[in-house]
């Protein structure tokens, strides 16, 4: 007889939606489902409207597919898991975010109404909709201008792909359905609201990407001088109670329950951002423990009981990922995508077809082949800003760097130099920490780079801390299914969950002093570049991004 | 019937040498003959001791090759001519310089006694050698301490190749050979010697090779005090008169006029570095002209009248190339290796693939694929500097820089890159020379470089000079004819002779106005980096290179 209660985790990605019927007790994953939102990205055109290409940079989704995959990846894991209904006593959830949708009062997505159906803005602008680059630069220029004190808060920046940079475009760029809108709501949020009919915003979600912090949103004055009759956005459009993360944002209604295969009334907790479940989800969320999920790109966590003006950080937000502590986001913008560039573009056919011989893929046959070399004989530095550089410099107008490269420079030398840069900036993130008294004792990491065991060692001689892993293949639902617990009350808090349900192997990887001490050498000469093109003199690659951006403009018949 | 007279141009290369038999009147080729050197280049084993490996940095090549390879190409080219014999009237000749050779008082080589068969140093060591790498460098501190005057001559360099550098590691390495040889001299004027029993030094060989400036050798005390027991060895080692090029060494020896199938008694003209009879090829001996021969590494001549301290050249010598003028050689290391080196290994076989069904070369595909992009578009600059650099900046420790890439940056790109580094680096060049008031109003391009049009046209674009080329493919032998002419009567001086059998096709690139105002945004940049890294910091690629020959003490299993 089964005496278990379980938890639904329930992780929104930008393609699909992953499900998981999570044990209370140990965090055990009984069953687990993903389903794929129907029309995916929009960024050619709309659905609804295809022969009209959408404008550059558009990343568009129809939240319809968010409740229709949510439906269907709920009920396959529930029956996957064979657990009885009745022992599932709650749900948590993430979503990707700033994913920004416009609503009526009763939370309909205006997109859902005939007469908005072509009309772009009425859609979620997905995470990587980056069409506000205009409204985030004026926005960004005013907010130094005037010191907004909020600003320290996110590295000094503000993104394109923030809530109230998108919401601006709508402001702009087609005002009625700014008008029309009663709301604008994070999908975070939306997706709780559809389930337990609550407008409830995440203290978290609305910490890290609505600017909320000292208890205010950006002030009146501040957003009606960068865009006339803007000013009472927030007041206006994003008038809902903030409530923290670990708590309920209501009961699951009867309607959703219905079409869930759940039971109504069960605890539905506050959401949170994916990727911000990570902590929790690999036993990292005490202080001392960095997170750090390396995947396409790098993103870090480490929470703490001190306030400190950290520079470059993503977000700094009290409560950010557990009760009572701060928690500091920062981000490598470039990482395992990196390797894939360098993979799909820069390896020669011999090499591709020795490595098909050894039945290895492009990323072993080549950590293979510069595995046997001594640290530094390949005489290469690289800076790992191929996309930028977020945290520490807020710099997107950084980028590549390679150095040392001679006539015998082979593809295994650049690519063992591209993971050196990617651990090196992970270092950099790590001394910034440090010198702010933010103490890292350990890292676990969680993302796609685990697969490199080669890379994690060196990750971990380079940065000389232990290395944990996590071997949770969905962290994302876990870490939803935690904060889903202590909502329903399993758990008093979010540390005791965690500590309980997470999944970690602690110290798997530990530094080779040895080998840590041939790469503070290498590490001297890429902090001299980092400096060098970072601080002194970022006008290079600035000057470069300009010419490359005004070169459409030249006329030139190159024949 | 025949009433033109021919010369037999002789050009002895690092694999092979050339002969031609040249007209006179219009340096129209009438018959050329090429023949390897049997045992071409020994780095691994003498021949004679196959067993004993060669310590590193060694290149030896075998006199007696050069005799029999002689001889056989120059009855083959007056066979493939048709020319009757008596008609040829004088023989010019360049070689590989400097290759060095320790013979006894008659020019015979010690290799060829029994007793020294397996003494490496008794070998002709190749211009490659550069295993006195050591003596160089303890040659050039002590000259740099000393503020010898010959120094600025050389741009302040002092190359392991240099004839002394070579000569002290004998002394050094094995001291019976140095004291067994009487002389040591440059295969330039061993070969002449050979040809016609007597031994005279080429002015233009003596002086970029041998540091003969104002007149004198270095001083004694000088050599005495890098290695003592060495300070005589111009003295006792490198006595011979020193002749001006463009005049008869001597006449053609009996014993040899039969070997060679000539008539005895004709004409042998002092003889020029290979590479160094270009510019009287080209006809580019007249001030204003700059001649570049670009082929695996590039190379600059231009003569002035006026002698001006220029920094960074090869060589600056009087009469180097043409009587009256003084004679600047300017150098970038890496040229056509670059792109060598880029499509052996950074290419993808997606783009092979592609390029064998178009039936090009990876070369012709990735110029084709770059050729259609606006100026700055790859948004890259890189440096030339793959193997180090020669002039301006004197510093072999520099290397490789790449700047700017993206995840989105392509194969094609980056060669694109390359090609405008080296226009670049070549710009830098002839902007040096013009800041010492050496006027360049037209370039003459040889060399393999020549089969990228596009490139051609970037070179122009970026120097802002016409463009003229040569049609000759065998350039070497045609110049040392013009030579050999002179020599022999046939024409008052160099420059007339030029003139009359030069081969040139006037102004084939022009610059075009807009593209080079488009390139000048990118030289800006290009040149911000060189100053950078070839100036205010060199010490970050200095201290790389340093790393990377330290790496192989790091004891260090990567498992």
């Amino acid at each position: 007889m089964e005496k278990d209660q379980y938890i639904v985790g329930i992780d929104f990605g930008t393609l699909s939606v992953r499900s998981s019927v999570i044990r209370v007790r140990d965090g055990f994953e009984r069953g687990t489902a993903v389903s794929e939102y129907k029309h995916q990205v929009m960024d050619q055109n709309l659905t609804a409207s295809e022969n009209e290409p959408l404008p550059p940079d558009f990343a568009l989704q129809n939240p319809t597919d968010y409740i229709e995959s949510l439906i269907e990846s709920v009920n396959q894991a529930v029956k996957d898991s064979g657990v009885v209904v009745k022992h599932i006593i709650g749900i948590g959830v993430d979503f990707t975010s700033p994913t920004v949708l416009a609503t009526n009062s009763m939370g309909v997505p205006l997109c859902n109404f005939p007469e908005f159906k072509n009309r772009p803005h009425a859609y979620a602008k997905l995470w990587k909709h980056h069409a506000a680059d205009d409204q985030a630069k004026r926005l960004l220029k005013e907010a130094q201008d005037r010191k907004e004190d909020w600003l320290s808060f996110y590295g000094g920046g503000l993104s394109a792909e923030n809530t109230v940079c998108k919401i601006m475009e709508t402001y702009e760029k087609d005002r009625e359905i700014y008008d029309q809108a009663t709301n604008f709501v994070n999908a975070v949020d939306w997706i709780v609201w559809q389930l337990t009919d609550q407008l409830i915003f995440s203290s978290a979600d609305t910490g890290f990407k609505k600017n909320y912090q000292n208890g205010k949103y950006p002030s009146y004055d501040y957003l009606e001088s960068v865009s006339k009759g803007f000013g009472n956005m927030y007041k206006e459009k994003m008038n809902a109670p903030i409530q923290a993360i670990g708590t309920e944002a209501g009961k699951l209604s009867k309607v959703m329950a219905e079409k869930l295969g759940l039971y109504p009334e069960i605890s539905v907790a506050v959401g949170l951002n994916d990727g911000h479940v990570t902590p929790a989800a690999v036993k990292a969320v005490r202080p001392g423990i960095l997170s750090a999920i390396l995947g396409t790109s790098g993103c870090y966590f480490i929470n703490s009981e001190k306030f400190k003006e950290v520079p470059g950080m993503l977000g700094i937000v009290y409560e950010g990922v557990v009760e009572n502590l701060w928690c500091f986001e920062a981000g490598q913008t470039s990482f395992g995508d990196t390797f894939a560039w360098f993979t799909k573009n820069f390896v020669p056919s011999e090499y591709q077809e020795e490595a098909k011989k050894l039945n290895l893929n492009l990323h072993e046959y080549l950590t293979r082949k510069c595995s046997t070399q001594k640290i530094g004989q390949h005489g290469l530095i690289a800076l790992d800003w191929n996309n930028g550089n977020r945290s520490i410099l807020c710099d997107a107008s950084l980028s590549g760097l390679l150095i040392g490269h001679t006539l015998t420079t082979k593809p295994e030398d650049i690519y063992r130099a591209l993971m050196e840069a990617c651990a090196f900036g992970a270092r950099k993130i790590i001394e910034t920490m440090n010198q702010y008294e933010l103490e890292i004792n350990e890292i676990v990491v969680a993302g796609g780079m685990l697969k490199n065991k080669f890379f994690m060692q060196m990750l971990s001689d380079i940065t000389k801390l232990p290395i944990s892993i996590t071997k949770s293949n969905a962290i994302g639902a876990l870490g939803s299914a935690i904060y889903g617990a202590v909502a329903a009350g399993c758990y008093p808090n979010i540390t005791t969950a965690s500590d309980a349900m997470g999944n970690k192997v602690p110290n798997v990887f530990k530094p080779n002093e040895e080998k840590a001490a041939a790469y503070d050498l290498l590490y001297e000469q890429y902090t001299a570049l980092y400096t060098l093109f970072g601080e002194k003199q970022p006008e290079i690659m600035h000057q470069l991004k300009k010419i490359q951006k005004n070169s459409t403009l030249t006329i030139n018949n190159n024949n």
